[in-house]
């Protein structure tokens, strides 16, 4: 029997772009537009799934790069003993995130050659129908997307408090090298946290103009992780956005609007990437990511009024203005009052208690994605009883900063206490990482952490 | 306080373009190269979020329009006891999608008046953070679409054996009018179907080039059906195509290529259109519905050569070509066999079990999505003793047909007993429904079953 396919395709059937403005482009979100009004390529200008944006460099991307239109994030826990597989796996894992973000495939498929033919395996598999995992060493890619092109792919990682301390064991000899600003979250009022969709011991967050392109990054990294970590728990996350707009979250509120802006290098640097502190030199250029899985309950929110649901926010809902002004970007004034004396932007809204001025002049790197995990059937028990179907949709929370101490932690707690909004959400899965600087070529992720 | 909010934007801020060439210029799949074959505007021609598909027709869309990128669909169980519930719920149902379709919102949004100044609210809010729900009828949309244009919405009801006998009582008077195709499915080898992925008495299929502008669909729908009907699962799918070619699975096969094809009206008529049988001429010019949740174990497929999975299929996994043949759209032989005697196309691979020839010449119509939320965690009590994640990933299969009895039925029985693909495939839920012809303007969605 003849077998003689085409040679095989590569991910990326266009002339290399590579460009910074090409990127930048293809992406959505209030960073986007602030890209293109310094002069780039205005928002609309390329396709996105042509968008190539680079792995190695001073820090990792994903973080201060322009939100592309989806993510899959996944936390694995860590099975090995050893600290030399932590190491390989982290070689590997650059190896192949490298690859993959400039659109090839994870590993090299093999050749078209007369190994691969039907005719070598026709009968073992008709005989049984079975296959042999022990002595198969799989398919070096899934193949699931040949042919999309690069769309933008980011690869970010980064480590749980498990890489360094374990059920108090130090099992990687990393324990002294800790960051105190990696701190376990404390509870916050309200949590609902599930256990199998919290903490990790390290972080994979894939992000890229396409849902599969996506996964499949994650999917790659997984399993070459196979026998050192396990899968912990993973999502899809994705924005809609009209591109170079702030895209509107499931509530209908757009989101992204205040966050401090990616073309100011002085307020990154102070605000997001981490310095080289004495306990952890290794981490300057880095940043710390809070994830939280935050269950909206859609149906309850769909009920409200739209002028209720602005009051919640502290911004008005199609123009996305703070209340009481006309633009999206005019400045959020706390001062303002109405003719009674009562604040225009209400006490217990999200805005208030989540802007600067309510924290001390704490920021953080919003870079969130919508979910949408289909359904949940739940039973309760108690008055009022009730069987009811819910939407098992809402936000992937995800922040960066330089330090959660005086980022994440201090907004949350206010958050959790007084916010209007709490009404609608629960907190449902949570983590936290240090995310190491980028990679040189040739180094890995990580290697200053296991090699200065 | 001063409240000038701009006027609320439409989600249709573009000329109307509103031609078949455009909806199929924005579609992916087999059915998107046939009509570019044809001589059509070519797939990547225009921007998908631009898309118009017609809502009113001979047809409901969304059955052989050329497959959007993004699914919702759902399922509703009816509550009430009134007949006239169910005929005001398809008149809204058919109001509301037919505006969506077209770009608008659910209903009309309020005019940017003084009644919804936030000064007319602050002070309620604020007194107690909440809100009382039957005091209120909520936003009329959720407004989480504005700006993103019609995506090539297309929205597809369907009616479950529940809307004309429920536990035995003919609720509504349509017991004598179930049509004898709209059987129940029989159970097949390896079911394993979670009661709340199953089943349901309404469904709501909605496809567009956007996710949030699916979800948004029948987000509305479902809230339209307050007190009348309750969600009894929804899901949210995807397909990742390079535009105008088949697109491929999580599996990483072109999926799609050996469909009927949409621009043949023949074989449409003969395959896919249902007629005006005697026991349910109001169904003429629909069609029935099969869906399947199919979770595929991703973790086990990647660790199997790709030799081996071509073997599983009866296709080469890069071309799509049948095995031992160099193109995608190359006939499927199944008397070929190779220098031994054996069939080039294994006995048990899935295209020779689904395949006409091997199934009295049945065919169906597959527009499936691919389905990906996040990761299970289960725990195995039994030996081999496991407590593991694993991704709950896998195929919205959907199938159109004139008559399940003669194509899902039958091919299903025979895949589910042999197929080599089950060791990678459970069957986790399922459904069927009579999706009935379109409506005319002015007229609803399943007039004929009520008013003929
Ligand atoms: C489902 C959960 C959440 C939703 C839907 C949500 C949505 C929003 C929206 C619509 C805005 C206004 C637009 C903007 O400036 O981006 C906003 C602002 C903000 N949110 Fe959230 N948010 C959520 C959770 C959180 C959490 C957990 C935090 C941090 C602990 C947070 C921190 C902030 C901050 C810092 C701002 C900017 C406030 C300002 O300076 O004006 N949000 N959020
Ligand atoms: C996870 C589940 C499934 C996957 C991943 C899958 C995938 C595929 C693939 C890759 C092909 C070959 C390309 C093509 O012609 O489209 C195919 C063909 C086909 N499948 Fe499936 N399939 C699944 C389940 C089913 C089920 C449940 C049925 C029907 C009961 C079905 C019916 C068919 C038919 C009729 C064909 C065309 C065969 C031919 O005539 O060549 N599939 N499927």
């Amino acid at each position: 029997m003849a077998n003689d396919q085409p040679p095989r395709p590569s991910r990326r059937g266009f002339l290399k772009a590579g460009s910074a403005a090409v990127a930048a482009g293809a992406s959505l979100g209030a960073t986007g537009v602030a890209q293109a009004a310094l002069g780039k390529t205005p928002a609309h200008a390329a396709d996105p799934t042509m968008a190539v944006e680079p792995f190695y460099g001073l820090h990792q991307g994903g973080i201060v790069t322009p939100q592309q239109s989806h993510t899959y994030v996944a936390a694995l826990d860590l099975t090995t003993e050893k600290r030399d597989d932590v190491i390989a796996l982290l070689r590997a894992w650059t190896n192949a995130a490298a690859r993959m973000t400039q659109g090839s495939t994870a590993a090299p498929l093999p050749p078209a050659d007369a190994a691969n033919t039907a005719a070598n395996t026709t009968d073992a598999a008709n005989a049984n129908g079975t296959y042999d995992a022990a002595s198969n060493k799989g398919a070096p890619d899934s193949g699931d997307v040949l042919g999309l092109g690069p769309c933008g792919l980011t690869i970010t990682f980064g480590f749980g408090p498990g890489l360094f301390t374990h059920e108090g064991k130090d099992r990687y000899g990393l324990a002294s090298r800790r960051p105190a600003a990696l701190v376990d979250l404390p509870r916050f009022n309200g949590d609902q946290l599930i256990a199998e969709k919290t903490g990790g011991d390290l972080f994979i967050q894939a992000c890229a103009n396409d849902q599969q392109v996506a996964f499949h990054a994650v999917r790659q990294l997984s399993r070459l992780a196979n026998g050192v970590a396990t899968m912990r728990w993973g999502q899809s996350g994705f924005l809609s956005g009209p591109r170079g707009q702030t895209p509107r979250n499931l509530m209908g509120f757009k989101d992204g609007t205040n966050n401090p802006s990616t073309a100011k290098p002085q307020l990154m640097n102070e605000f997001i990437w981490a310095g080289a502190t004495p306990d952890a030199p290794w981490m300057e250029g880095g940043t710390y990511t809070v994830f939280r899985r935050i269950r909206i309950t859609l149906e309850h929110w769909d009920n409200t009024e739209v002028d209720f649901q602005e009051q919640v926010f502290g911004r008005h809902k199609y123009s996305g203005a703070p209340i009481g002004k006309k633009n999206e970007f005019d400045p959020v004034d706390l001062t303002e009052e109405d003719k009674d004396g009562n604040p225009v932007i209400p006490e217990n809204s999200h805005v208030r208690l989540s802007n600067q001025a309510s924290n001390n002049g704490a920021q953080i790197l919003r870079r969130s994605y919508s979910y949408n995990e289909g359904t949940n059937f739940y039973i309760e028990r108690w008055p009022p009883w009730r069987q009811e179907t819910e939407y098992d949709a809402g936000l992937i929370f995800l922040a960066h900063q330089s330090d959660p101490r005086k980022g994440f932690i201090p907004i949350n707690d206010k958050l959790a206490k007084f916010d209007m909004m709490n009404q609608f959400t629960t907190h449902v899965g949570s983590a936290v990482f240090a995310v190491p600087p980028g990679a040189k070529p040739g180094s890995y992720i990580g290697a200053g952490l296991f090699e200065t």
